[in-house]
């Protein structure tokens, strides 16, 4: 059976120049990057020359950059840590209503420690309006974190603007650049944020090893404790490999950029242009500030699951938000913040193309998804004038 | 140049039958865990897979198992997630002054947020007597975590009679057991404990992966919140690769656990005998109640880093204390605590053996180990008279 592989947003395969990297550090240069001999040395190299290109992707010093483990780890690093080193300057925290459910569920953490926390609305479109930041702060107020681009909806935020004020403000911002890094060019001088959030398999890298830029001289408390492995920042024996790897990723994401974005954006500007032929097929999110590979839709009178089913049957992989929601197959927060009503938003699918995606790729798309919306529309009890029931939403179990 | 490794407790190669385990979830198995397509499910399946084989190791239930990335990261998750989920019952927490750094400074954490926490003596080999774990315990105590076996000592703790204790007065015990998991048989139900740490990389698994047992019933608050990822209580996309590594590495560990055993003590036992003959050379810990692999050791009017450094030169690869006190070259906490003076506490030396020790290792190393230790005492100031300042510790920067 073909296989088109459209959730590149849900992960990565690795690059095999990247796997390439790895290898040798398997059991080869094995050695703890601590150890004082030659062998934890040259490991201790290969993490500094991978955290060169890391920075480098995103026009950071080498210093500002904290190698951990996820993106969801660096986004409990950085509200938590940043929300426990400024604690004594104030306790408020402003996030939007769109962000990752690791930001949004560290908030609700810091709001039991005795925080408060604001969730911001966000536009039609998913977009945070800079001046509905700024109206949220108080002299309480510590951190703004915003999301950079949405993984759900491919909406990308005016992150430089929410910066300004925040830099102006002598308010810390942070942004979750996860599903951005690698796919458009992220600059964090430009952005001027002082944390962002970025994860090596969302641009060919290992699962396992992701990065916190921590501008300079941005004091934070670690989330995990322990020995003295990145400036005490962040302990536990390095994923030598999986860094190694990252640093990889990251120079092949800063060669290719262009490339890339050159070759996934007609190809989704196709897709989107004939799945909107359907009827009742919306697109999510903003039309042109968006990811360059992203296109998210709600179809009406279906459910998200059935689509991915059916078209998983036909080969085609997708997700229908979050892979969060994927699984837990609940209407998303993040459909409801921009409006959509619960009924349709249960019929939310997201397609995310890469690299290996090509023409022929989109035009048995453009073939088998009206054929799939039309067979589920002859069965669907929604088309009928059921509605379901609307208050469901994705989060952690606790 | 000879290169013999005998810091197998830094870390250790990856196994090649675990590398070949591993390999296929890089580029060809690499879709989410969470995707409900295909190929999703079975790179959910191979975790289930290790999460059986890993619960198998240490004779619990899969459902038990959580994945986390290091040891570090699982120390914390412990500690700070059983304090937060039980600050209700009491903020009391007892640990031990010969805990790894990741214990000790998530305790100090703690200690911010409101918590008391006892910092246990132990006695001259470092063994935590239970009967003065009985006397610290309050009606505010909600956790023990005593260390399972000392990295840096080799000692192995009378776990399951703190864990009796703890049990009949219904608080939560915890122990980390990084360092003995795949070197000493490690039963979960004999030892009694709710919360153990295991790292993959310590029995030929990979770096990057690791695991809390949390005995089934027991509350935990996340140390990283986000998706739905391990029940809910570890979010962020699983490093599958990884996790299939440490399934691997466990499989073999428990099947080859008696062999490692057999094969390492008497090396182990010969180089100390040797060791000690040197005048002035002392065992660190216990004799019997230790790491079948690890002999450790302080040596009189010589600093440890000049020693790894002659070895080194000899191709002979070993550690002072702990990774974090290889590298940061203070006087060890742990030397300290079973009552080694500050200046011989600098004279630490720590060999660990492996797999891949040979006789003909043990041979070289009696030879060159007694010249090294004479050429360094012939230009030492300490055997001039000089005792070294003595107050410094091995702590992570803030």
């Amino acid at each position: 059976m073909k296989e088109i592989y459209m959730d590149h947003v849900a992960t990565n395969p690795v690059h095999p120049e990247v796997l390439d990297a790895m290898l040798p550090y398997f059991k080869e240069h094995f050695a703890n990057p601590l150890s004082i001999y030659e062998p934890g040395i040259r490991a201790r190299e290969a993490i500094e020359n991978a955290r060169a290109n890391t920075a480098a992707l995103i026009n950071a010093k080498p210093k500002e950059i904290i190698f951990t483990s996820s993106g969801a780890e660096t986004n409990n690093f950085a509200l938590k840590g940043i929300a426990f080193a400024n604690q004594n300057k104030g306790k408020h925290v402003i996030v939007s209503r769109i962000e990752h459910h690791s930001v949004l569920n560290s908030a609700r953490f810091l709001e039991k420690q005795g925080f408060a926390v604001t969730y911001l609305p966000v536009d039609k479109h998913g977009i945070v309006d800079p001046a509905v930041v700024e109206k949220a702060i108080t002299k309480e107020t510590i951190l703004v974190s915003i999301i950079h681009a949405s993984p759900e909806i491919g909406t990308i935020e005016p992150t430089a603007e929410i910066a300004k004020i925040t830099r102006q403000k002598g308010i810390i911002s942070h942004t979750d650049a996860v599903a951005s890094v690698g796919n458009i060019l992220v600059d964090v001088q430009s952005l001027n944020v002082d944390l962002l959030t970025l994860a090596a398999h969302q641009f060919y890298g290992p699962k396992g090893a992701a990065a916190l830029y921590l501008r300079e001289g941005t004091r934070i408390v670690p989330l995990i404790y322990g020995g003295i492995q990145e400036g005490g920042r962040r302990a536990g024996t390095e994923n030598v490999p999986a860094i190694v790897g990252m640093g990889k990723a990251a120079e092949l994401a800063k060669r290719d950029l262009q490339k890339r974005i050159n070759h996934v954006r007609p190809l989704r500007d196709k897709l989107i242009s004939n799945a909107l032929k359907i009827e009742k097929v919306f697109l999510t999110g903003h039309s042109e500030q968006r990811l360059p590979g992203h296109a998210s839709f709600v179809v009406a009178y279906i459910e998200g699951e059935a689509m991915l089913l059916l078209l998983a049957g036909k080969g085609i992989y997708a997700a229908s938000g979050s892979a969060c929601s994927s699984k837990a197959l609940k209407a998303s927060p993040v459909l409801l913040s921009i409006g959509i009503p619960a009924h349709l938003a249960q019929g939310s699918v997201v397609f995310t193309l890469g690299e290996g995606t090509t023409e022929k790729d989109i035009e048995y798309f453009n073939e088998v998804f009206p054929q799939i919306i039309s067979r589920l529309r002859e069965i669907s009890p929604y088309s009928k004038g059921w509605e379901g029931t609307g208050d469901q939403t994705c989060t952690a179990k606790k």
